[in-house]
């Protein structure tokens, strides 16, 4: 981030970067076969705050990342984090009709369409990063965090066990594994990524790991605070839906007030870990201001 | 394939070596989650004829790959073949219950684990060809041509025409592109692949992709022929289904005999394709000859 720009402009550009980067990307809706293209656009580039990509921008500000690097890492993420969204909404799962303020892609289209949808997402994430117009080792490591964070050790993984604790008693240090492995380690994977692309030390990435560990964090109890405090329309997807699947929460578990204090926290512990690269950060600092403080 | 050991025993020890790579390369149904680990291995262990693995083994033999590039690459495809039938089994998709002679994963698991196997086993494809021990250029050169042939312009955009189709008059030439992209791009790749690990030559892998082209087809004529004529237990899955669905198949656009000649003249061609391998691609060549003569 520039000292020249201030970072409502920074946020503004890197999100239309980051569109541009997804539209440039994503196959035409006229390839075929066009309805599963048209559906994967939908799915892909129907709104949402973009966090990862610019997380991905954000940390690719520290070292000497390539644009279109940064442009593939951003696009594979958020193609990632898509295809998990509409398996998510499918009705065996979370059985959900609205999300980023629009009829789920299953609504949209059909069952069948929704699951090939986020099955060829994954699979263009993946197909994005080894044809990306940097080194061979920057695109194999950044394949190998996103498939590590997106897998069954990772996203997946904490589906599954989401899965396995609806109704049951999780305790707080499960909740935390639980939402380390579904939300957690997405974010950090984009992060990750920037700093990939960045070239960065080793030392470097320990810093980068620890601000996305706390802020993922504190980003997943806002989540549950959002949960109970919003409305359906603020959030764009479904409010309450927690609560009434009776699963467990931070503010189930902690209570409104100390979840709040918590995320406070680990945000702040989030911003110390960037000090040693000084105003390089600025957008990673500023983001996580931007994604504990939502909803304020 | 040694000059000194029989095809009947080249098979027996490839299908085993491929088993034993999978064992290997799945993660542990201890890991957590372990719910979600078992249901992998239920899903890529429960036997099938492991012919992509075996298509990667015989192309292996024509230059110098090592062994532990060709057992990543045959894991991984074998993978991407498991994750696909998961969710194809799935009740919006084929709504299927047996698979292999055994419940299919959503029948012994349940539907929201079967979503996240087929999509936690395609991530760990991608996740083994990053991690195999060969250069970095044939790593991304296989996850390139693995993507291409899985994703919607492959294996996933094929089952998106196929159901678009479902009870529509396909032509011939549509039929073959659907079946070119749904298995055919797919038996193409683990060639390719094998072809990749060896080091050919640009005009070795022409002719490598002619054979697996002619392959790819006869497979499926045979497949739709195997449909009408052979039962639900000598398949190992639902027989006459095709119909039942009212899809349209090479029997029923070529008619039953004509069908079978045509796969027997691809047959030949395919064989002939591999002229200039000589000896070493005598593994190819008795491949081919399974496929297309199963069931007789």
């Amino acid at each position: 981030m520039s000292e020249f720009i201030s970072f409502p402009e920074w946020l503004a550009s890197h999100t239309q970067r980051s569109e541009q980067a997804l539209d440039a990307l994503l196959d035409a809706e006229a390839t075929i076969p066009t309805r599963l293209h048209q559906a994967m656009r939908y799915a892909a580039q129907g709104g949402g705050k973009r966090i990862r990509p610019l997380l991905v921008y954000a940390a690719g500000e520290l070292g000497d990342a390539s644009p279109a690097t940064l442009d593939a890492a951003a696009t594979a993420i958020e193609c990632i984090h898509a295809y998990s969204l509409v398996h998510d909404d499918l009705p065996c799962m979370d059985d959900d009709d609205l999300r980023r303020g629009r009829p789920t892609v299953h609504k949209a289209f059909d069952e069948a369409t929704a699951l090939l949808v986020g099955d060829a997402l994954q699979t263009r994430a993946f197909e994005i990063l080894a044809l990306a117009d940097c080194s061979a080792e920057v695109r194999l490591s950044m394949i190998s965090v996103l498939a590590a964070a997106s897998g069954s050790r990772g996203m997946a993984g904490g589906q599954a066990i989401d899965l396995e604790n609806v109704g049951k008693k999780l305790d707080l240090s499960g909740l935390q594994q639980m939402h380390a492995m579904k939300t957690g380690a997405l974010l950090s994977c984009a992060v990750q990524m920037g700093g990939i692309a960045s070239h960065l030390s080793q030392a470097q990435m320990m810093h980068l790991q620890n601000y996305s560990q706390k802020l993922g964090l504190a980003f997943q109890i806002i989540d549950d605070v959002l949960d109970v405090t919003s409305d359906s329309q603020t959030l764009g997807k479904t409010a309450g839906k927690d609560a009434a699947q009776d699963k467990p929460t931070y503010v189930s578990l902690m209570g409104l007030d100390y979840a709040r204090k918590q995320a406070q926290e680990l945000q702040v512990e989030a911003i110390a870990s960037l000090a040693s690269f000084g105003s390089k950060a600025l957008a990673l600092k500023e983001l996580a201001l931007l994604m504990v403080n939502r909803g304020k």
